[in-house]
């Protein structure tokens, strides 16, 4: 179906998209996790061809044309009174890129507020700015509580988000271990000091347990694998839901963390700083036209990033 | 003075000191700050030469005879009441290397105990290592406080301890501005993504203000950069004192943080995997035979690392 080219109205600009990630919410949603029927994807590059002559919010004295950026996914409205408390990201009338009531990257082109966008240095590829936004997600953790320099870090689940998270916790000078199912996944993280294990070979505690299982069963796993008084994070989102026994949380005294979208600068900062291994996280890269085969490819068991390549 | 070589007792090592560097601390001690008349000397990489045959705490398996260290500098009594409730950094009977009670680095050979070494990671070199003890001063900062990822942090000072404490929170992925008197001090970030200031340039408010300025009226200066509600590290340890009237504390709800040495682990890590510009830290290097003007060099105003090379 041809649609026609989007207009920008006003403080927002038209980005022709140069690369979008399709990830496991994705997927998630197609099965019915958000009641959402507009254009999927959330994480992309694209080169902004059209918008008004403001400035960007970023450098203040830059034109924005022809410039490549990455964007934040939250629209707030700003009037609401979640937004009036500040809650910006938990507004009652949020829109979210390619989730609710906003298209999304898999497309040619897309319109974007100006103040969601940020700038990509020269320095990183678009293979590296397109998991600006997954990156984000795991800096978030950072954001949200105190993890000190000290603490043990425990990952749980190797999928894309798992693998991504251990990534910049590690890149945030902690001692990160991972616990996967898939040693050819973990495989990704090898010469990254980050300790790897299979489900069964883990022994010990961790201070600080980040829930990337992507199923409803790892929280009673992170239960087990954390320490009195520890802290679990939720990255987790699932269609799907299971009973959970709450009193080993208080038994232990556990505090549990959800965590959700996070901020770009600092994900930009560290993506420029460190040389992560993200190459490694690329199964395959399909054209638009063949948005389908994508989709289909990243919805088998085991594979890690597809990408849409736009250009 | 020909001193005898030190017997290593229990629990103790035999280090013969590769190369030592001279801190601030050690000239404020030989101003009056510590009532210390031992060697002085507490930032250093060695190898070990003589110990029991136990192994190290760091690496089960591996001898330590032979093996590049370095060594926290903290030695708790365990049984003083401090002790008992866990704060060994603050033990009523502490033992502090080349501070308190304890013989320190700038000699041929040290003893310390087994349980402060730390393995010195081979991709190292000394001119490095003998910076992991300033590294993690800089990192406890992380420890003591929550410092979200977003966070405008900002030091106060280019001193020695500044510009580390500049380039460990630019490591750790931060926002980093710093503010000195000396643009020939503040190169030495050039090219680090580090924001740098003269005193009168600056504008503006920092979520966290670092004070390094080694100057008791550091902290004044520091009220007027941070924002309300906003926290003040103290790092600045001098012999002097001066009046300072708290109530701008409280009105603007500032938290204001002691914090000393620092955690060795994440140091080691942090060093492994960042290429930090230590290198341009270096003002000369010494022999130890030519320690007294390796001390008298290191008092001059504005220069920077003063080392020692007993090899």
């Amino acid at each position: 179906m041809e649609r026609p080219l989007p207009r920008p109205g006003v403080d927002e600009v038209l980005v022709k998209i140069k690369m979008a990630g399709i990830c496991s919410t994705d997927l998630e949603i197609m099965k019915g996790y958000l009641p959402f029927e507009g254009i999927l994807g959330h994480e992309f590059v694209g080169t902004v061809v059209q918008g008004s002559e403001k400035e960007c919010r970023e450098e203040g004295l830059e034109k924005l044309i022809g410039r490549r950026v990455v964007a934040s996914i939250n629209l707030p409205c700003y009037s609401c009174a979640a937004c009036k408390k500040g809650l910006y990201n938990h507004c009652f009338k949020i829109k979210t890129l390619g989730m609710r009531d906003k298209d999304g990257a898999f497309a040619e082109y897309l319109i974007i507020k100006q103040e969601n966008l940020y700038l990509v240095p020269e320095t990183l590829d678009d293979r590296e700015a397109v998991f600006v936004e997954p990156i984000a997600a795991a800096v978030e953790i950072a954001e949200k509580i105190h993890i000190k320099p000290t603490a043990r870090v425990l990952i749980l689940g190797d999928g894309k988000l798992g693998l991504i998270t251990a990534m910049v916790l590690m890149a945030l000078g902690l001692d990160v271990g991972i616990i996967g199912r898939h040693a050819d996944k973990l495989k990704v993280l090898d010469g990254q000091d980050i300790r790897t294990y299979l489900p069964e070979e883990f022994e010990g505690m961790a201070d600080i347990l980040v829930d990337c299982s992507g199923n409803s069963s790892g929280l009673k796993m992170a239960m087990d694998m954390v320490r009195p008084e520890g802290k679990v994070v939720l990255k987790t989102t699932v269609a799907d839901s299971q009973a959970f026994n709450l009193s080993s949380v208080a038994v232990n005294e556990i505090s549990i963390i959800g965590s959700r979208c996070g901020p770009f600068d600092p994900a930009l900062r560290l993506l420029k700083r460190n040389d992560l291994p993200l190459n490694r996280m690329i199964d395959s890269v399909y054209k638009l036209e063949d948005g389908v085969q994508a989709m289909e490819r990243a919805a088998q068991q085991g594979v890690l990033k597809v990408l849409l390549d736009m250009e």
